[in-house]
């Protein structure tokens, strides 16, 4: 049994919104994850499982206190699992300079090759096998896994979903990063995390992921159209063109006006909750 | 005209999230509040508008980042205007000791007469006059206004419908304080920005107002039994007692679990939004 810590705990919809912490094995470093466990949850019966990864200079608590998507999970009993962005806390390296886009806040959902990052920097690890697991030992789950995301947790949504079709049945993202390979942020975190393997690089980009054959049976994917990030970060377009290419069924919603923010985020959370819940069996 | 400056603009639930700058006259420093403009604000029709008071430590950007507030006002078209929660800038005096319960922050939407706050801290004038005048002047809004809030700023909001009701249409709250006289945090903010003369803090007691005469027509309120301050510092039986008197027809709802936080608020927002709609006039 791993142990889990409670941090807190706030009724919410009926349910209840709870932190714990626990040491992580694969990042060698305590770890705080917030779970929104539905009404539904007291009823006995396994619950689908939603994982959502945040993006950039985010913790686990920016997704739970503003996407709002508490209400749509109390109705339809999903559970939601927000993880941290990167490992944390002392003896974790950062960014020499504190930059915003690398290290602490950073980790891009990658596992890590190069010094000093590769011992802690295991976020893939982290989001496919041990939080999973973790959640499987401690609440009334089921196997039935869905994963979405924003932004750089777009972007890992996107590549654990097409690395792991078997593990997670269904994946949606607010404004991806839809291919690192080809964008200033993937540009600084693919080398250093990777180093110079440019093949280990497209095993973390969606688009290369595509190319390189796999595949999804379907997608959501928003993305505001005044996203000041959208034409040289997160290039949507790069995303559709893959799909298209390799028949992916995918339903990429430019929304005219919206930004980058969670105001972006909450005014369609409960269509991707919706969207979520009926591709999960309960 | 007085001039008021944008500050940001977010694309939220076909509408707009907006934050503006403007000098106040009743408070001599620049203020920033929120505002909320769903879809329907360009059609040409005013709108109501639904004035939020937030609770100690907040700004104008707690209410309108957590509360979920946006999706049940856009559909029913209600404006919402968030007001910061006292005065701020250089200037302005803190609490010597930057305590969180009284100077910054916790303006506790009085009128203050004693040293050194009389200056300033004037949130009651404000938001009884400057703001919706502001409001009325720069937004396609009617004269159809009403109020809610949260703990100090539930206070706030019963205090001002209790001694405004031809101004304020209707009035709701989440975990107000209901009785300032009675309780800690009023125990200090009273005096401190009142000086002695306990007739004047009857003024600000949604409690002492009502045993004096003032009425409201109809009161909506939820108070969570899992409140850390419920017992010291809300004291919710009050209201209820006072409302009971008074013949006030009070919907004071204990909600069993719930704590003081956004998780609460969130959870019961849309139905606040949709009873000032009601009895508000489109």
């Amino acid at each position: 049994m791993n142990d889990i810590e409670l941090v807190s705990a706030n009724k919410s919809f009926g349910g209840w919104m709870k932190r714990y912490r626990h040491r992580s094995q694969v990042l060698h470093c305590d770890m705080v994850f917030g779970i929104y466990l539905p009404p539904q949850a007291d009823q006995g019966k396994p619950l689908p499982v939603l994982y959502w990864l945040s993006g950039l200079t985010c913790t686990d608590e920016n997704f739970m206190q503003k996407a709002g998507a508490q209400r749509l999970a109390a109705e339809l009993g999903m559970v939601i699992v927000a993880p941290d962005t990167s490992p944390r806390g002392e003896g974790v390296p950062d960014d020499a300079e504190g930059a915003y886009d690398f290290g602490l806040g950073a980790g891009f959902y990658v596992n890590a090759t190069e010094q000093p990052w590769a011992q802690h920097y295991r976020m893939y690890d982290y989001v496919v096998q041990e939080l999973p697991g973790l959640i499987e030992e401690h609440f009334p789950v089921s196997d039935q896994r869905s994963i979405s995301g924003h932004s750089m947790g777009g972007h890992g949504a996107l590549t654990i979903a097409l690395r792991n079709p078997a593990r997670f049945k269904a994946v949606s993202a607010f404004a991806p990063i839809a291919s690192p390979i080809n964008c200033p942020w993937g540009n600084k975190a693919l080398p250093g995390y990777l180093g110079d393997d440019r093949d280990l690089w497209r095993r973390y980009d969606a688009c290369a992921l595509i190319e390189d054959g796999a595949r999804l049976p379907h997608l959501l994917v928003d993305q505001g159209t005044a996203d000041d990030f959208l034409e040289n970060q997160l290039k949507t377009g790069l995303l559709a063109e893959a799909c298209e290419k390799a028949g992916i069924a995918a339903d990429i919603r430019m929304q005219d006006g919206y930004d980058h923010s969670y105001y972006f985020i909450s005014t369609f959370m409960a269509e991707h909750v919706s969207w979520h819940a009926k591709r999960l069996t309960r």
